[in-house]
């Protein structure tokens, strides 16, 4: 059975998946890029990075998955869904690679883009959506991409196999944060916590058998 | 100069330093005493414990200090303002051993315990607070020996030289949390993170040069 996995999530000590306000010049907000810098040096990134454990949970990211699902907030700055032409801040050929589904109160027309991405756009439930991107991804497994409220309601619904998050040494204080309503999910998985030379632990929930 | 140091601050995943509701019966709330298991198995606590990281953070926490400021909270359940009787949760020995300044809005006379622990009641501002300890440590160090309130009080008024935090594996959900108000801490101090086998990451703020 093709399971469900968050991987590479970043947050703050503090929690936070990104900062705010979010907008076009600014996706994280104050957060900028500080969330993901050690992503940028492992050899997944760069040519002579680094090739430890940072870089063996980056290399998961894409790791045999068929689908993913991610929130409104993730797929665009505020406003995006009064923007017809807006695709995502990806540009043509995204990195998803596969049939991706985004969450939003104001769904439009999938779009096609190339590489094998195709944004479809669900109002739905978690459950819901879930059923349809499984229904996609086949054998595969199904990402469950972020921000921060799309991964605290798959985790508060019982919904995620598999969470890895990379905790980063800031302090954001605002922001949109993950562990928000989560009380007691360590009776549900086993967590394993592992630091890096970077700076960053890596934080990971396994469902328990 | 002495130094202002936070040691062992146990916090869960969430950032809580303890659950609710705090009572005579569960000083912790419903975190019980999950926050602090670690410290249980190291070498410091029981013959034949763990002698790794754990324990040398734990080895730490009594090391060079000649005063201890905490809040009203860790001192005692809520009301006990109201019974005259009360000295702490530790018996007559308690294991501070120095001059402890408990901060509440409502002070009384001061209780000189066994050991060397004399418990002096302060309703004042931090800075305040921390001049009369500093004065009664000499040229030992100061301890702000929590709870969360207090730590962060200390940490946003910019008085912390070094904490230290044990990152526990469990999602609290609720209580009193330490990273409120704090955002861009790391500015002023250099973050390290290190992950223990017991499934405790420490993290430790140095204040920059
Ligand atoms: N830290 C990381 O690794 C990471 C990873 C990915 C993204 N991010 C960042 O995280 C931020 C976004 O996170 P976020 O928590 O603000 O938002 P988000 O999780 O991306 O999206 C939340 C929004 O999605 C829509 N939505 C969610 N569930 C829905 C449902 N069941 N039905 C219909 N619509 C639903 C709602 O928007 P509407 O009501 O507007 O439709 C909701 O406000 C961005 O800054 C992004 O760049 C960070
Ligand atoms: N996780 C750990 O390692 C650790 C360590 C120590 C304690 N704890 C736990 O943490 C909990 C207590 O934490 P907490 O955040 O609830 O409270 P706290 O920090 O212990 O105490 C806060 C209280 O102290 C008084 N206070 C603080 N600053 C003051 C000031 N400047 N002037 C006058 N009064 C002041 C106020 O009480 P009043 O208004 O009532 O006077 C305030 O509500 C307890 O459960 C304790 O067992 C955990």
């Amino acid at each position: 059975m093709s399971r469900v996995r968050v991987h590479n999530f970043a947050i703050s000590l503090d929690g936070f998946g990104s900062g705010e306000p979010q907008s076009l010049e600014a996706p994280f907000g104050h957060a900028g890029e500080r969330l993901h810098e050690w992503r940028f040096g492992t050899s997944s990134w760069k040519e002579g990075g680094s090739t430890g454990v940072d870089d063996l949970f980056e290399r998961r990211h894409n790791d045999g998955f068929g689908a993913e699902i991610m929130g409104s907030n993730k797929f665009g700055p505020p406003g995006w869904q009064d923007d017809s032409d807006w695709k995502g801040w990806w540009g043509p050929n995204p990195p998803f690679h596969t049939p991706t589904y985004v969450l939003t109160h104001r769904p439009r027309s999938s779009i096609e883009m190339e590489g094998g991405t195709t944004f479809h756009f669900l109002d739905a439930s978690p459950e819901e959506a879930l059923a349809v991107a499984r229904e996609a991804a086949g054998d595969l497994d199904v990402r469950i991409g972020g921000g921060a409220t799309v991964v605290r309601d798959y985790l508060a619904a019982g919904l995620v196999d598999h969470a890895h998050f990379a905790v980063t040494p800031i302090v954001l204080g605002r922001g949109s944060r993950v562990w928000d309503g989560l009380e007691g999910l360590e009776s549900s998985y086993d967590v394993e916590q592992v630091s890096a030379p970077s700076g960053v632990t890596h934080v990971t929930l396994t469902r328990k058998a």
